[in-house]
């Protein structure tokens, strides 16, 4: 399959590399190519720059953020939730025409300090802000409710029996990204919550998610819905 | 020990009935008595009338708002979350100054229609303005997160083996409430999130709570923090 990854921070890492390891063809987009690989130093929380990573793997493409787009018959929004919806205004709406588009972002506000807040929550919320502004996308949200190397290796929490959920108005669009989380990634228990407005629910667990990190003193946990 | 149970409803009911059985001195307050124990038809949700309950829990007494506020070394905040902070006021705070507040509520706001919304949340939430309210009181917010019956009895669902949460800046108060948690109610995994305001995080999970309440289509199941 052909994936556009928009983002080149740790999630956009996450997902394209094991996409990438999974035989798909992925293109990971960004602004300024060339203003990414010109990046010589960690970023601010210490990872390698974007042109290390991407020497490791040879089989990702980095393009443009609309020829990445173009590119994917999935696209996979990566980006920083404050960003998400410029980023796909210069992905271009006719490069998501049709298209899957998995998001993963949250839209948190660091303005008020740590730990941030959420920009939008409550009676609206980022997956539903980029359907309404891409309405011919089919936009699924997911696996934002866990750190970035959990996303792609449920297995690194407690043998992976924790949860993840899916969001979104279109079935068909569900059921691939769920087959590509269970088959592809490994999750053994998704929740299909339903359409893309239970997507707020997703996005808000971020706020307890991020006092957990805190009490725990680590990125390393999920829930897993009892039942 | 002496404990005030605010609201009827039945959030009320499973807590006061438990710490009765517990042995604890139970008295549970209400606006007005004599209107709460004249009703004779079941409540909107099909739950028999408090008096018919109070019947059958013979050692718990219903008084005003303020007599079991007054009467409690412990209180709680089993109202309507949107009806929480007029009760408080109703119950006084000379009656809350010192007491342990434990707050179970959420502020629901079924304005726009169903599911409900949250009428404050994000950067406040419910446990805070009680705080700020009532700031003698220590205000321990807890068991907000799971079904009335979950809360006194965590067995109930997936046999017990899952998590509940307490937030508050009192840690002698905590420490109270999590013994009754544990110790009272049988929960084996309680976290501390650390003071009053990660309340945000425990309040906010009601979204996906109530999303998942319709995707799983029953309110018996809970969160748990793999780890």
């Amino acid at each position: 399959m052909r994936v556009g990854v928009l983002g080149t921070g740790v999630v956009g890492q996450a997902i394209a590399g094991k996409l990438s390891e999974l035989g798909h063809e992925v293109v990971v987009g960004t602004r300024d190519p060339d203003q990414t690989l010109g990046r010589q130093e960690p970023d601010v929380f210490g990872n390698p720059p974007f042109g290390a990573w991407l020497a490791e793997h040879p089989a990702v493409r980095l393009a443009g953020l609309g020829d990445a787009a173009a590119h994917g018959e999935v696209v996979v929004n990566a980006t920083a939730g404050g960003a998400a919806l410029e980023a796909l205004r210069l992905a271009g709406e006719a490069n998501l025409d049709g298209k899957v588009l998995v998001d993963v972002a949250n839209p948190l506000d660091f303005s008020q300090g740590m730990p941030p807040s959420l920009s939008v929550s409550n009676t609206d919320c980022l997956g539903e802000c980029i359907q309404r502004e891409f309405p011919t996308a089919r936009v699924v949200k997911t696996l934002n409710t866990v750190n970035a190397s959990v996303m792609v290796n449920p297995g690194l929490v407690g043998g992976g029996d924790h949860t993840v959920f899916v969001s979104g108005n279109d079935p068909e669009a569900k059921a691939l990204v769920t087959d590509l989380l269970t088959e592809g990634f490994g999750w053994r228990d998704v929740i299909d919550l339903g359409d893309i407005t239970t997507a707020r629910g997703a996005e808000m667990q971020m706020a307890l998610w991020l006092r957990l990190m805190g009490s725990l003193g680590t990125p390393m946990f999920n829930f897993k819905v009892v039942r």
